[in-house]
C-alpha cells in the first residue's frame, strides 16, 4: 500500500509538470492514432476509384470523371471548401503500339510506349538494335554512332527499402531516348525501370518527341540480350501511334477542414489524381489520395482543428503541371502555409518520418512521436527534403515540408504497370499509413507549433 | 583394430552378398546423379528454345521452325534415329481481342481468347453481364437462363504443392462456355486458372465452338465483380477474332539411343515441343523437353544402355493430337515399351517418385531409390497413375508410367500466361528433376526390372 500510494503521488507530480494542453494533444492524439487502425474511409476511397473510374490520363475522359468522382468523394466525406483550381498543361495519349523481332528469331515482344513518345511513321519502322547494358554505355556513343538503329538500354533497377533506386536509375528512362535521339538513333527502347519479372511494361514519362520510345518488359530486355549474344545483328520491327493534346484541360481538386482558431495557418497534404493507363492507379496513387483523404478526415473527428487542413487530390502528376499550377496561384499564400507534404509512394506502411528542420526537438512534436511508437515508425534525425512532385514549387518558395517514408520494397513491382491494381494494397499496411499521417495533422493543426519559425532558426 | 578387422570383414560379407551387377547399377546410377547436378545441358536446350523459337502454336510457322529445332538439337545432342513422325490435328489460331466495360464505369479489361473460341461477329459485341462466383452456380442456372448475357465466372483456384488443384478447377474453363452456351449465353469470361495476382490473363483449351470465350486476368475477375457489387447492370463490350485449321499439320520429334543388349525393349520418355502463344513456353513445356532430353543423354554418357531409350518431343499437347498420333502409329510396339513418362509440370524440383505398381520393392529400383535420397525425392507407396496428356493413349493400351512429382506451388501463377518465360526457370531447381530422371533411365535402361511383369502381379 505504501509503494502504491508513493507512485500515485508520483504520477500525480509528473503530470502536474506537464501542461494540461501537452497532455490533451498526446491523449488526442494517440485517439485518432487507435481510430485510423481501424477507420476503412481509405479502403472505400481507394477502392471507389479504381472500381468507377480506373485509368485516368490527363486529358482523356477517365480524367474528367475523376474530377467530379474527387469533389463527390470530398462532399461526401464532410469536407468543406471543396472545389476545383483549373489549370492546363501538355498532355500525351496512347494509341496503338506494337514490336516484334523480325530476325534471326521472329517473336513479339511486350512493349509500352514512354510518355511523350513520338509515334512511329504510319507502318511502322524496322531497324537493327544495339544493346547498352547500362546508362553510360549509351552516353559513351558518339555523335552519329546510333544512325539508323534502334538504341537498347537493358540496365538493372536493384530492389530497395526506401525506393531509392528509382531515383538512381530513373534518369535512364527520362532522359534515355533524348540521348539515343542525338546519337542517330531512329527508336529507343528500355527495360523497364521495375524490381518485377512479370511481362508487363512499365510505362512513366520519358518519351522523347523526336523519336519513338518504348519499355520492354524485364523478360522481354533479357530475351533481347540473349539474342544479340549469338552474334547475329537483331532486327525489331516497332509499330507506335500517339497524339499530343498541347493545352489539355487538368484541375487541381481541393477541400479543407477549417481551422477553429487560426483558419489562415494552413496544412497542405494530398496526393495525385491522376494516373498512367496500363493499371488502374492504385497505389500510384489512388493510395495517396486515399491515405492523406482518410487522415485528414481523422484528424479533424474529434471536433474542428485549431487550424485548417487543406487536402488535394493534385491533378497532373504523371505528366506534370499540376504542383507548378497550385504553387503559382497561391504564391501569395505560401507563407501561411505551416506544412506541405504529399503521399505519393503507394500503400504499403510507413517506416520513418522526417520532419522539418529542428522539429524533432520541439516539444509540441513529441505527441506524434510518442504516438507512431506503436506503430513502429522512427523520426528521422534528418529533416524532410523532397515531399513529393507536387510539392515541390511551394517548398522552393519556402514552405515547410514532411515525408513519411512508405516501404517500397514491391512498389516498383507495380508501379506504372498494368499491374497497378487494387487487389495490390494491403488494407492493414495501409491504415498504418493512414495512422501516421491522422497523428501528424492532428497533433500540428491542434498546437503552436510553426515549423516557419523553426526553419528559420542556424 | 580387432574391432576394424571385424567390420572389414562383415563388410565384405555383405558385398559378396549383393551381386556385382547390383553393385554396379548402383554406383553407376549414382555417378549419373552427381553428373547430373552440374550439367547444362537441360538449362542449354531451354535456353535455346526460348530465345530462337519463341511462342509456338500448332500450325503456325513458329510451330515449323520449333519442329526444325528439335531435329537439330538431338542431332547436335548424338541422339541416333532422330526422325519426325508427321500427323494433322485440329489447331486454333488467335486474331485480335480486346475487351472492355462500357457502363456504369467505362475501363478497359485485359482477356486471352480460350484456345478453341469462336470469334465475335466483326465489331465485337455488347452485352450485360452475369457474375457465377462458382462453376456450380452457372451449372445450376435452367436453360435459357443466361440468354442475351455474358456469363462471367469467377471462381477462384487455390495454391497446392502437387498442382492438384488444377485438376479439380479447369473443367470451368474447359467445359464452362460449352454449358453457358446451352443456357443461351452470347459470350463466357473466365477468371484465370491461375494462382497469380498478375494482370496478365491465362488461356488454354475450352473455347467452345458455338461462342467466344475469354480468360480475364485475375484483377480483371475481382474488377468486375466490385462493379457488379454496386448493383447497376455491368455491360462489356467484346471483340474477338481467330481462326481454325481443320487439318494442321505436326509432328513428334523422336530421337533414341539405342540399347546394346535389348534395343527391342524400349524406355520412352519426353517433354512436348508445342506451346500456347502468350508467353515463350518455358516452364509449359520446353523445361519437360529440356529435362528429358538431358537426362536421357546423361544416361547414356556412361556408354550405351543396355536397354533403349527414346526421347520424343510431342508436337501437339495443348491442343490435342500428339499423344493420340503416337500411340496409334506404335500400337503394335507397345507392348515392347518398358515405361512411359512425360515431364509436363514446368521445371521446378522432383519432391515425390511414382512407379508402376510393384516396382518400389523391387530390388533393381533400389539403385534408383538409393540415388535420390540425397536429392530428397522419396518413392511413393502408391502407384504412379497418370504419367502425362501425351503417354495416356499407351498407359491405357498397356504401358507401365513414372511419375516424377514436380513441386508446382509456383507453377500455375506462371502457366499458359505472358509469364511463362526463361527467368521463371531456376537452374538448381531443374538439375535437380534433370538428375530424378537421369537416375531412373540410367537403372531401369541398365537393369532386367521388367515393370511389365510386375504390373500383371495380383
Amino acid at each position: 500500500m505504501r509503494h502504491a500510494a508513493l507512485l500515485a503521488a508520483a504520477l500525480a507530480l509528473l503530470a502536474a509538470a506537464r501542461p494540461a494542453a501537452a497532455q490533451d494533444l498526446i491523449a488526442g492524439t494517440a485517439a485518432v492514432r487507435d481510430k485510423a487502425i481501424s477507420d476503412t474511409t481509405a479502403w472505400d476511397v481507394v477502392e471507389s476509384l479504381t472500381t468507377e473510374v480506373g485509368p485516368r490520363m490527363v486529358g482523356s475522359p477517365a480524367m474528367t470523371r475523376a474530377r467530379d468522382w474527387g469533389v463527390a468523394t470530398l462532399t461526401r466525406l464532410g469536407f468543406e471548401n471543396v472545389h476545383l483550381e483549373p489549370f492546363t498543361t501538355r498532355a500525351w495519349a496512347r494509341g496503338e503500339e506494337r514490336a516484334e523481332v523480325v530476325a534471326p528469331f521472329a517473336q513479339p515482344l511486350a512493349i509500352l510506349g514512354l510518355g511523350g513518345s513520338a509515334p512511329t511513321p504510319r507502318g511502322g519502322l524496322e531497324a537493327p538494335i544495339v544493346i547498352f547494358p547500362s546508362y553510360q554505355a549509351l552516353l559513351d556513343v558518339p555523335p552519329g554512332g546510333l544512325t539508323g538503329k534502334i538504341a537498347v538500354l537493358t540496365q538493372r533497377m536493384s530492389r530497395t527499402q526506401d525506393g531509392s533506386s528509382y531515383g538512381a536509375i530513373s534518369p535512364m528512362r527520362f532522359l534515355g531516348a533524348g540521348e539515343a535521339a542525338k546519337r542517330g538513333a531512329v527508336a529507343f527502347l528500355v527495360r523497364s525501370v521495375s524490381t518485377a519479372d512479370t511481362r508487363l511494361p512499365h510505362t512513366g514519362a520519358g518519351g522523347e518527341p523526336g523519336i519513338p520510345a518504348a519499355a520492354l518488359s524485364t523478360p522481354d530486355a533479357e530475351l533481347l540480350e540473349r539474342m544479340a549474344a549469338r552474334g547475329q545483328p537483331v532486327v525489331v520491327r516497332l509499330s507506335m501511334a500517339s497524339r499530343v493534346i498541347p493545352q489539355a484541360q487538368a484541375w487541381n481538386v481541393v477541400g479543407e477542414i477549417r481551422g477553429s482558431e487560426r483558419p489562415g495557418e494552413v496544412l497542405v497534404v494530398g496526393g495525385h489524381l491522376d494516373s498512367w493507363d496500363p493499371g488502374t492507379g492504385a497505389i500510384d496513387d489512388g493510395a495517396g489520395v486515399a491515405i492523406t483523404t482518410a487522415a485528414a478526415r481523422l484528424a479533424g473527428s474529434a471536433g474542428r482543428p485549431r487550424r485548417t487542413i487543406r487536402v488535394i487530390m493534385w491533378g497532373s502528376e504523371e505528366q506534370g503541371g499540376s504542383g507548378e499550377a497550385y504553387a503559382h496561384a497561391h504564391a501569395g499564400e505560401i507563407a501561411d502555409m505551416i506544412v506541405v507534404g504529399e503521399s505519393d509512394l503507394g500503400a504499403g506502411r510507413i517506416w520513418r518520418a522526417a520532419l522539418p528542420a529542428g522539429a524533432r526537438e520541439h516539444p509540441a512534436m513529441q505527441a506524434f512521436a510518442r504516438a507512431v511508437v506503436p506503430l513502429k515508425v522512427d523520426v528521422s534525425r534528418d529533416a524532410a527534403r523532397f515531399g513529393g512532385s507536387d510539392v515541390e514549387g511551394m517548398i522552393a518558395a519556402g514552405a515547410p515540408v514532411i515525408e513519411f517514408r512508405q516501404d517500397a520494397s514491391r512498389y516498383f513491382d507495380l508501379h506504372h504497370s498494368a499491374d497497378d491494381t487494387l487487389d495490390k494494397i494491403d488494407p492493414a499496411e495501409m491504415s498504418q499509413a493512414v495512422a501516421v499521417w491522422a497523428s501528424f495533422l492532428y497533433a500540428t493543426a491542434n498546437s503552436d507549433v510553426d515549423f516557419r519559425t523553426l526553419k528559420a532558426r542556424p
